[in-house]
């Protein structure tokens, strides 16, 4: 099925995540227009060159006048305000949705600012994260065979799903519902845990008095892990403020898990060791491939 | 300047790294004869198979006879039998390397054997780590570009380092010369905790009752963060044994900067956050441009 045309896409945050959208949009031929919002100049100006958007904005409330669909790409602390600007300019028709990395939070938002509109609010989240960010990193296909999870609210019309979910699979993307709650608790788990462990760990590589020949001798396990140690600072602290009870919750049972792998490794107890990682070596070879 | 050819070269571990030393001086034309030697018949088979061995043999002292040079490339934890298997039938002119992760307890283990040929012993450790295994992992030009640390011992004959060297380099490897002291603390840092880690982290995802739901929603970040916990845990139980004093150091160093992590966002202290997170993320991005 074919989706309805977008007359006027606006998309608040003009990185990796809504510029792709809107290139995959453009090229599908689905979307005339693309407003571009943000708060550096230099940025949107990168995305006017690079043809992601059609036009800049620094208001948000002035670029959603007459929109069809408003993207909300930012890092999650910013939508607060952003949502806070554009609700009273909002058109009735316009839908809402989001590229959010937390969902409880930023449904809670959608309510808070949108309370008379949540028919036409989707709370959702494309699983193709990057340490690029900035719209030079925009680029077409990011989203093929990737998943895009979406979290309707119980107010969130059928029609305004099917709509964005159309979208979202006409950018090649593959689509999973789940409630706000279980998508926090998994993505804390999958995603916001390991950025956490990995900037601990790359502080704590900083931190030693021969830093410069750990680094300088690292190889490819380290660049795989360290990897995800690059991304946006502020996003990820965003993402941590907002996911805290979750992610709280998971960093303890990760340190009980190192704590009883220092404890094998203290008391050298080889068979202990051997069997907590061949534990994860195993479900780690196997996934994926399932 | 072409290395010696070696008439019989002995690698004693057939898997990636042994498999993969072998072809290269194949290749190089810089080996007549290669014996491979190890505990699993099928394998040996299938690196008679690959043609990454001439001749297979399970009986170590029987290989190494009329032997030029010997490549120890079975995990550290096998080495002292090995060692001590040898030892009594090494012929006085052969070399003995090895491919060894740790290097103070293989050092060690040359004093121990080989006392009165260590002018003939080197320890060495070629950075091509991977989570695959065995011979069907051995592949052409996997040393290209990587490093190789050299820890020679202070016996080691100027000429034994510089022939062992000379087929490093063959491989296409960059050298790197360390004692074997900081070795392991350079490598206990950017290796040996990044994978204790990664398989603490797998086993705490695998712990969870929704396992199964975050290892459908898992994508690149956490793909990239766990590729080290799929490698071969007797391997890295050995490693982290051999290396347990610097690692236990690093493991607290790592618990440490975790704890204060976990604090500052019990605290939701926003700007301890974004300051951690920031300064691993731009010492992550500088890595590897400089």
């Amino acid at each position: 099925m074919t989706p309805n045309r977008i007359n006027k896409l606006v998309v608040i945050g003009v990185g990796l995540i809504g510029g792709s959208f809107a290139l995959d949009l453009r090229r599908a031929g689905l979307v005339d227009q693309v407003i571009g919002v943000g708060r550096s100049p230099e940025n949107l100006q990168r995305a006017l060159q690079l043809k992601v958007i059609d036009q800049a904005e620094t208001d948000p409330a002035q670029a959603v006048q007459d929109a069809d669909l408003v993207l909300l790409a930012t890092p999650v602390g910013q939508m607060d305000a952003v949502l806070a600007c554009i609700a009273p300019a909002l058109p009735r028709h316009t839908i809402v949705t989001d590229a959010g990395s937390t969902k409880r939070d930023v449904a809670a938002l959608y309510r808070k600012h949108l309370a008379d509109s949540l028919d036409r609010c989707l709370p959702a989240h494309p699983i193709a994260g990057s340490d690029l960010s900035g719209a030079a990193a925009a680029r077409y296909s990011l989203y093929e065979e990737r998943k895009v999870v979406l979290c309707p609210l119980a107010e969130t019309a059928g029609t305004t799903t099917t709509r964005i979910a159309a979208l979202w699979q006409a950018c090649g993307a593959h689509l999973v519902t789940l409630d706000a709650e279980r998508h926090d608790a998994v993505f804390a788990a999958v995603s916001h845990l390991p950025h956490l462990l990995a900037f601990a760990y790359m502080n704590s590589v900083l931190d030693r008095p021969d830093a410069n020949d750990c680094l300088r001798l690292a190889a490819t396990g380290f660049r795989d892990f360290t990897r995800i140690a690059g991304s946006h600072p502020e996003m990820w602290r965003d993402i941590a403020l907002a996911n805290r009870p979750a992610l709280l919750g998971d960093l303890q049972a990760f340190r009980h898990e190192l704590d009883q792998l220092i404890e094998a490794l203290q008391a050298s107890d080889s068979a202990a060791l051997a069997e907590r990682f061949a534990r994860a070596s195993a479900a780690r070879t196997h996934w994926g491939k399932a």
